[in-house]
């Protein structure tokens, strides 16, 4: 894996996923393909990483069976596998986690239960089934609240409205 | 933070929280403390870390939030604050997307809602109490089967019975 040597001697399997998605830049690469991202293009726009960097990670993630490559047309798709939307209570704890504690100068996102419009609780759990919803099941808008790092690229034009998780984006 | 650059125009909580915890071994340190590691001599024995990455790892996780140092007789002891302890579900989610996906010659863990006895889904829900317990509610214990790159140090020792989150370990 990607990481090589380091964790090899840790019998543990965070340090295994470590090995998958502990780079720099795979999460949030991950976060893009959970809104519905699904382009190179639209990656390399939405992200601050060098076209090098996201190629890398990119192979990495279908190495490792999180990310299938579908021919488009003339181009590629990169989507989530089964194994690759397992990821998902991963990003949103660690996102959830960052709105709790942290300060920034941007407001967050909050996720709802499609099915039944409630908003899901930190722990991932919706409150009206009582059930922890895939990714699948689940819509974002953005939370109100000024943006200091509002950006003008079509990602993050597009999910300045309600969209459902995993469907084409922009 | 840490970091620095580099995920600074991300305007995303994501970004924000792996500026605290997204360095090599900043997960698996957090690991070892959810077990209730707390003193340094003992992360070092069970981590496969330098002196210096562990050393700086721990400084940004007190300049966090995350951690706090604690004086304990003639040594200091590191605890998880209350936005540290929040940190669970992502370094549990992260561990069973490891097991769940990924293979390895070690076995992994189980962890059981210490009230009512039963095993946590891979969702973190208890499906008995129809909760989702916090760290402070579980207890690991090891799966069966056998692990090569078992280790001799006392927290590894240690972890092989049952043993309840948070108390502390060795």
């Amino acid at each position: 894996m990607a990481l090589g040597t380091g964790y090899d001697a840790q019998g543990c399997f965070l340090a295994r996923a470590l090995e998958v998605v502990g780079e720099r830049w795979t999460l949030l690469i991950l976060r893009d393909c959970f809104y519905g991202v699904r382009h190179f293009s639209d990656l390399l726009a939405h992200l601050d990483v060098s076209r090098g960097v996201l190629t890398d990670r990119l192979d990495t993630l279908v190495d490792a069976g999180v990310l299938e490559r579908h021919p488009a047309g003339r181009s590629v798709e990169y989507l989530l596998t089964e194994a690759g939307e397992d990821l998902w209570p991963t990003v949103f704890s660690l996102s959830r986690w960052g709105e709790r504690h942290l300060t920034a100068d941007h407001p967050g996102r909050i996720f709802g239960h499609a099915v039944c419009g409630t908003d899901i609780e930190d722990s991932g759990l919706c409150p009206r089934c009582g059930t922890v919803p895939t990714v699948r099941e689940l819509d974002v808008r953005p939370a109100p609240g000024r943006n200091a790092r509002r950006r003008e690229d079509p990602v993050a034009i597009a999910l300045r409205t309600r969209h459902r998780m995993l469907d084409p984006l922009p």
